[in-house]
């Protein structure tokens, strides 16, 4: 069949390919994310890519639910590409309640979508590595969430970072604080105000949280000493707040927690490239947290953003079950991670590996054939063969062009004698009429 | 911020969450085809999940092009899920083409989409892995891909299978020998009825064929007899379309190179569960084949359809570029062969492994991650932590259901005297005050 209509060939915007030396990469990012994350435990699940729309808007809040991909399937159900891992997880949850055993240690690697505007290292396609605890509202859950993302940081980025750890509902109380009565939109106004410190400045910040209903000046001066006050270390000045929540049991005791989970990390980090501090003016974006969040930034990238971020949502299992599931969760950007990377002038040295077997004449194919199928069995080397029957200076330039270490010619001459010619391609030294076994003597043994 | 709708947990009909158990046994197969896909000289690629449709329709069929998930994005854009990784592919080459090595060896492995009836093993979400090589017409080619597919099945199927081997061209020529000047759309029907031989047999294919503009009763005969004529060995006869095609050079060429195919192959998998068939009714659905075809069933499973099909297509890449690039591939259907696991009774036995440390107190809880981290660093062994705090009960429950093979209780007692209890979950062995360095020398050293 004849294909004749012309096609230009482009990719949406947003979108990227991922050419051999970037998957390469990219997926010895997602074995080592993989490998510790299973050590320490957690177990892989995987949820479909697509979901019923209403599972997958109003969980993440407004701005998000415009980014959602929906649109009608075959048998008109309004359905959505998934915006993140953590919602499909909730459902997933809910769903299999009765054969998971909790609390439930999740590792889910995988793509979500948004139709966002694409900026530097920010794609409308992008992978995040996820890992979640559900089922367990304890400081040891946050340390091990954390713990296990900074491992993995420490041993994916060649740079000092900072993973930055704010409170969501500690946030709350002091917002509640600096402005009485404040209504729960004039939260989130605020809460989304404060998240842009670090971009816009305290004074804008400011000019924001004036606009929202309920805010005063002197709450709003209020606020931004509380939220401004360090301690020696430099993070949040919590005993600010031990004095403010004295009466206030509930925060009184997420106090402490933040203490000592700041404390165990930092005693587990300590002379690693990580750095832990305590910042909370971080609420970041979604709507679903309830307690301790965090991003993390690569120290030489400020502008980058965040590398990996998270936070603890005890309600959002709710939204499909009866029975409440606390639980906490931290992503990778696997995508944003790489771009980073590049960024750094991280990028792999191609040394010259393997073995080529080149085919001086179609006759020679079955006998070809055979040597490379016994060196693809007998060794850890890769082994290609030539496809360009006959053509022997297209097929060593193919070697060449690929980097192979070595290559092996074979012809009607090599298939009669049953020796080899084996020519070096770093060296450019030959050796003629090597036998069988001296052959399989060169190359590392399975 | 409270969650308060309430929305039903379930999944879109056709689409499944995957558990850890399965998770596991996926990536194991992955892994495999993955690591002999690479040591064969193949080249990981990905490609965005989402398409122009422009790019998808018209490439595979009337048939696919229903199946295509469709829809407008935020930017009006018409858009696709791809439903095969192939279409995509021929796409990414025609815009690399600059920077890629030909003849380029693919890998890729994804899911794809299609809004397809849901059967047994059949699924609207699959994953599929394919090789492919583009840029080289030769049987070397041909044989490079089906020898990865069959190797690589051989590697994951426990039972005996067949690979089926048809080729688009010479069943063109046969058709038209049968019903001289037969049309392009008359072709295609043939090629559907034939198709279909294996599952409504030779009766009903012959009324379908009658159906057909262009055939005659007699021609019907003609075809049915040459393609059901076999030889000593049980394949397609080759020796009367040697005789039929003695003056068509074109298609003794295919004939000779399908003989040297089936014979390589034959020479590399004998005494290996893999047995290579050749089919000529084979046509494959699909709208872009053009030479060689095959498909794969396992023997024991003969309704449960192909766990690896493909074949050759030489006009894909010309739909996206005025360069010609002949191409053959094939795919493993992941999901599929999975699932024909299932059916064949293969699961895995879990058997007992690694070490939980339960902690008795919220006070051991620092002590406790520093073993576990130290654990973790130190050796291979999987090492999880208790995270019900203080519920020590709840802790040895968990560590049982997730078949952990030792327990560490770390407490007040521990911390202070620097030593562990270690129970064995297998044995109910119990020892008391370990030191720390007698412990690690339990475990598997990195």
């Amino acid at each position: 069949m004849t294909i004749t209509k012309q096609v230009q060939p482009k990719k949406l915007k947003g979108f990227r390919d991922f050419l051999p030396h970037q998957v390469s990469q990219r997926k010895k990012m997602i074995d080592v994310i993989w490998r510790h994350a299973v050590q320490a435990g957690f177990q892989a699940i995987e949820t479909p890519v697509l979901e019923y729309a209403e599972t997958l808007l109003g969980a993440g809040g407004q701005e998000t639910d415009k980014e959602v991909y929906r649109f009608e399937d075959h048998g008109g159900r309004a359905v959505g590409l998934r915006f993140d891992l953590t919602v499909p997880f909730a459902r997933f949850v809910a769903e299999h309640q009765g054969t998971l055993v909790f609390p439930f240690k999740k590792l889910q690697i995988g793509n979500s979508w948004r139709g966002e505007k694409p900026q530097k290292g920010r794609y409308r396609e992008f992978c995040q590595a996820d890992v979640d605890i559900i089922g367990v509202d304890s400081q040891a859950a946050d340390i091990e969430v954390l713990l296990n993302i900074l491992g993995n940081l420490n041993r994916l980025v060649p740079a000092s970072f900072t993973m930055s750890i704010g409170h969501r509902k500690v946030l709350s109380a002091i917002l509640q604080h600096a402005f009485p009565g404040l209504s729960a939109t004039g939260e989130a106004c605020a809460l989304i105000a404060l998240d842009k410190t670090a971009k816009i400045g305290v004074e804008k910040v400011r000019q924001l949280l004036l606009e929202i209903d309920g805010a005063t000046p002197e709450g709003a001066d209020l606020l931004q000493k509380i939220l401004s006050s360090k301690d020696a270390a430099g993070d949040s000045d919590l005993s600010i707040l031990t004095r403010i929540f004295a009466e206030n049991e509930d925060i009184s005791i997420e106090i402490e927690r933040i203490r000592q989970t700041l404390s165990v990390l930092r005693g587990l980090v300590s002379g690693t490239k990580a750095r832990v501090r305590l910042d909370l003016n971080i609420a970041r974006g979604l709507g679903y947290y309830t307690g301790i969040v965090f991003e993390t930034v690569i120290d030489q990238l400020p502008g980058f953003g965040s590398i990996s971020s998270g936070g603890r949502y005890n309600d959002l299992v709710t939204r499909f079950s009866k029975q409440s599931l606390p639980g906490i969760g931290g992503s990778i950007g696997v995508d944003r991670l790489l771009a980073a990377l590049e960024e750094l002038g991280e990028t792999e040295n191609e040394t010259r590996q393997g073995i080529f077997v080149a085919v001086a004449t179609a006759d020679a194919l079955p006998y070809a054939f055979h040597i490379v199928d016994e060196l693809r069995n007998g060794t850890d080397e890769m082994v290609d063969i030539g496809l360009n029957l006959g053509k022997l200076g297209n097929q060593f330039k193919y070697a060449d062009r690929r980097k192979f270490a070595k290559v092996i010619v074979v012809g009607e001459e090599e298939r009669l004698a049953g020796t080899y010619t084996m020519k070096d391609l770093t060296t450019g030294d030959e050796v003629r009429d090597l036998r069988r076994d001296q052959l399989l003597l060169n190359m590392k043994r399975r």
